[in-house]
């Protein structure tokens, strides 16, 4: 029984070790998607896209796996919410690579043009430094379940909505001269990195509340 | 043992009246949405902001509900590839309800201004009445798991889609006088619409998916 039990802990272990891949995954796409759409590196933006097919069988094969425990072990109790629960973090976590992919697609669109004005460039780096910064963060809040960083992460997404609420007051300026469909990319790039953070932020909270059995 | 195999039906068949419920729901909230935003009455955009929260909470006892099934009766194979996907399709169908949320937002935010000039509310009433259909159409293929069905919400999604770019190529119209910030509210409403479409065609493809165990 502790032998049966030992490898039901290390197949818990393995599913906690791949949401932190993922996490970094997801990480690393976000910040080359930025990369892609701000210096408008077409062959950068391309990787990007051609990375979220990785990132989505990486995905559907983990909740494969996920289920697969399930089956075989059926666990119950706190080791069920816990199974569950990790298939809703793939699931975020997924989406968060949706985004990047998102991102990198509008930067091929437009190419060889700027999809982001240049006196936009900064606020654009600075959601996608923001959005890096979360989604590293939320892969530690995996791997160490530390509840404290998960408040951290909140933190972050106050940061990112504040970035994003500066984005619309910057294109709403009366100055404005860049054209209706600059300002249509714009804010659905804005709705990504948001959306990207949302998602990190809900990652974060199912470890909370896995961990102390609260809501964050 | 084939009385407890009944009441495990019973269950089952009980999850799936829940999705059939919270499809209409949602299908409900997106017309309310529609019809709040596009008439600028703010009371309807109030009731369906906080017909959400129901919406929500009805999803969270469902998952309840599902985990406790999984956990009670160790279901193997199909039963609890089933339940597995029923969580995902309630997840689905609780964001097709914050999209309404968001589209009773924008028309909250606004009053008494209209979000909507005039010359685009059609093409708002008909991405309202596709999103209705749709969401319509997905409670039936959970009811039926009739795959011809589920098949129809992948072309109805196409007709979405269709609206979503057609909306976009008036926007950027160079006659387009409305300004940056009706450009962006117009932008996310018309991304808030695909979004609720794109839920819907992942719930029916789920559906496929557990009725033939082939991909749409």
């Amino acid at each position: 029984m502790a032998l049966i039990r030992s490898v039901f802990q290390d197949e818990l272990d393995g599913v906690s070790q791949s949401l932190v891949d993922l996490s970094e995954m997801v990480s690393e796409s976000i910040a080359k998607a930025t990369t892609a759409i701000l210096t408008v590196d077409l062959k950068l933006a391309e990787e990007v896209i051609a990375t979220d097919d990785q990132i989505d069988t990486y995905q559907h094969n983990l909740d494969a796996r996920i289920i697969d425990i399930i089956a075989r072990q059926q666990p119950v109790a706190s080791d069920l919410r816990a199974l569950v629960t990790a298939l809703r973090m793939s699931a975020d976590l997924e989406r968060m690579g949706d985004m990047s992919h998102h991102v990198a697609k509008i930067a091929r669109l437009r190419h060889p043009g700027a999809a982001v004005p240049s006196e936009l460039v900064e606020i654009f780096q600075d959601m996608g430094a923001a959005a890096q910064k979360i989604a590293r963060k939320t892969g530690e809040v995996i791997a160490t379940r530390d509840t404290e960083m998960a408040l951290q992460v909140e933190r972050d997404d106050d940061e990112m909505d504040q970035l994003h609420r500066k984005l619309i007051s910057m294109l709403v300026d009366s100055s404005w001269g860049n054209g209706v469909e600059t300002a249509i990319d714009l804010t659905l790039l804005g709705r990504y990195y948001e959306r990207f953070a949302d998602h990190a932020v809900s990652v974060s909270r199912r470890v909370y509340y896995l961990v102390t059995g609260k809501f964050a």
